[in-house]
């Protein structure tokens, strides 16, 4: 019996980190999506994605400044954080550079690779309306820059609107206080939005008229066109799915019945429908949403495959509660061309060979 | 960045080992619910209650036999296991020695101590009746013994229509394998049933005609009524509600406003209704029940509270969808007496004294 218990040493699922400059503490560490089951994502795998290092916090010394275009600038360190009402909810978190390089770089050759900056967590904090209502936001106020206390004082620009919606001040996932690498003591959760609006260790929060243009909001997180021209501030996080068994790198351990999984998810509200398409799209039938389907939160889909030993090719694609499907490839490409680094939700085939074995589709 | 992350080295939440024999790995070690947020226990802080140790089991060689009265018997491997078509589902568990010794157990300095043998988990599996309907039960069959594979071989008896209903065969627990304490590679998982019978480290199923009669089902997990005879297969969890904070050993930080929240139960579907009470049980006001509310789930409650500074009992009673209300201490003591070690769900009340220091109520 321990008082904190670890996984059994016969368990190996890991983060795949990925350094991307040489600048310390610059990556991503992304989530073994094809080792999942359901749809909380363990809080030791859920996925990272590091602008300057991780700072380790003590809570009893962190503080929130809340100031800017407010009627009282206030400070709240975690005791008075914690004493305001706490709501929970269960919701996705996905970097809007997941599969960054658009197509290309959703043909990586496993699901680790290719989407496995999405994790998804239960989260439990204090609206941050209420804190807004505490402080009392003046008319004129019509963004919130909010900014994280790592060494490169990341921040986001945030309108007024979402501010006031349900955005959470957040403290605890899946079910204890927040992960170092998610935010340790205090983050924003925006649900639905691009993950890098959700400021981790969050300790500035600042009413303005207008966006910081932070480097993060315009040489980075930023869609560029065909034409030139480029999308900013592109929040909300479409509809998306994906296979994540059998995927890239797996193997079928042989003919008959196999279960295809995977996750469907949408910064728009729930899952409608997940169809799945194992005849290389000429064909699609419903699959089956695990209950219960939430809100901006990943939804599990299930659909029953008796695998004939021939190469097949294995999709799915989803329908969010607007009715936006899902697009191909070709129509996503059609749209934003192959500049755009972000947001790339296009349908993903996997391969199925001969032999069993799984490859990029 | 890390493969595999851990908490802060500033939180310290632990569950509370106790060892109940003198034979070696005999106890258990409670949940700190105290410390929770949401509904999601993280499985690191799960409660156990050990019968015979951990054992330390290699999944690659791992079996689960399915023998008895079926026209197949069938050994599978986890490998087969995996194969098979799974489902998920968030659910509580909770022994039914939490708060042994009924009444006097409820009375502990705090509720981990009090209430901790009680946790919630998203499960992901194969259902039961997939491996029996390979299997083929045959008529005769009324009963389902299953055994696990620590040292003392525990097992239980499960009536044939339970296990042909919503059982699992679980081998993940939110996200991951399941934890060495809580069963890996395999345990079974009996929604809204005593936690004894959700049998962990599951190496043997064999149907019967009859009940096994094990040391597990006569010599405990029994319910001894005040007229001597006792009750046996006594199996569901009936609604239970506690106040988690404030509650035993915490103080509260100054007068005005605080959000009193905990958790709400029961075996027998969802959780309808939880009223609190903050004047000893004179009056009683609906709480907000946290969405998604599950059935057989842990379901967040929250009220908001405006504490005077004077001295206060606070409590809380829920109703489930059944209409069953949960009784007070005198009500269950009227049906039970004071023998009866288990199954014991009375309303719990905390009492706030003038200094903010919250004991047993």
């Amino acid at each position: 019996m321990r008082p904190y218990g670890e996984r059994s040493s016969h368990e190996s699922p890991v983060r795949v980190l990925r350094e991307l400059t040489k600048s310390p503490g610059t990556g991503s560490s992304r989530t073994p999506l094809q080792d999942l089951y359901g749809i909380i994502t363990p809080s030791s795998l859920h996925f990272e994605r590091h602008h300057s290092g991780v700072p380790n916090i003590d809570p009893d010394k962190h503080e929130l400044l809340l100031h800017g275009l407010v009627d009282r600038p206030l400070t709240f360190t975690m005791a008075d954080i914690r004493r305001f009402p706490s709501v929970s909810r269960i919701c996705f978190l996905e970097c809007s550079g997941n599969s960054i390089g658009g197509p290309s770089g959703s043909e990586l050759p496993d699901v680790q690779q290719s989407h496995g900056l999405l994790s998804c967590s239960e989260w439990t904090g204090v609206p941050l309306s209420v804190l807004l209502r505490e402080a009392g936001v003046q008319p004129a106020a019509r963004w919130m820059i909010a900014e994280g206390a790592d060494s490169s004082r990341m921040s986001r620009s945030i309108p007024i609107e979402k501010a006031l919606d349900d955005v959470l001040v957040a403290y605890g996932q899946n079910g204890e206080a927040l992960r170092p690498e998610q935010g340790y003591p205090l983050r924003l959760i925006l649900p639905g939005w691009e993950g890098n609006t959700n400021v981790k260790w969050l300790h500035r929060l600042q009413l303005t008229a207008e966006p910081a243009m932070s480097t993060k909001e315009t040489a980075y997180y930023t869609d560029l066109l065909p034409d030139g021209k480029a999308l900013i501030f592109t929040f909300v996080m479409e509809a998306r799915s994906v296979i994540t068994r059998p995927s890239g790198g797996q193997k079928l351990s042989g003919h008959g019945f196999h279960q295809i999984t995977g996750f469907a998810w949408s910064g728009k509200g729930k899952i409608r429908r997940v169809e799945v398409s194992t005849d290389g799209g000429t064909t699609w039938t419903d699959a089956q949403l695990q209950e219960p389907v939430l809100s901006q939160a990943l939804t599990r889909f299930r659909f029953p495959w008796h695998w004939n030993g021939g190469s097949a090719v294995i999709q799915s694609r989803c329908t969010d509660e607007t009715y936006y499907v899902q697009p191909t490839r070709d129509e996503f490409v059609a749209l934003r061309g192959y500049n755009s680094g972000y947001h790339y939700n296009g349908i993903k085939p996997w391969k199925v060979q001969e032999d069993g074995s799984v490859v990029n589709g």
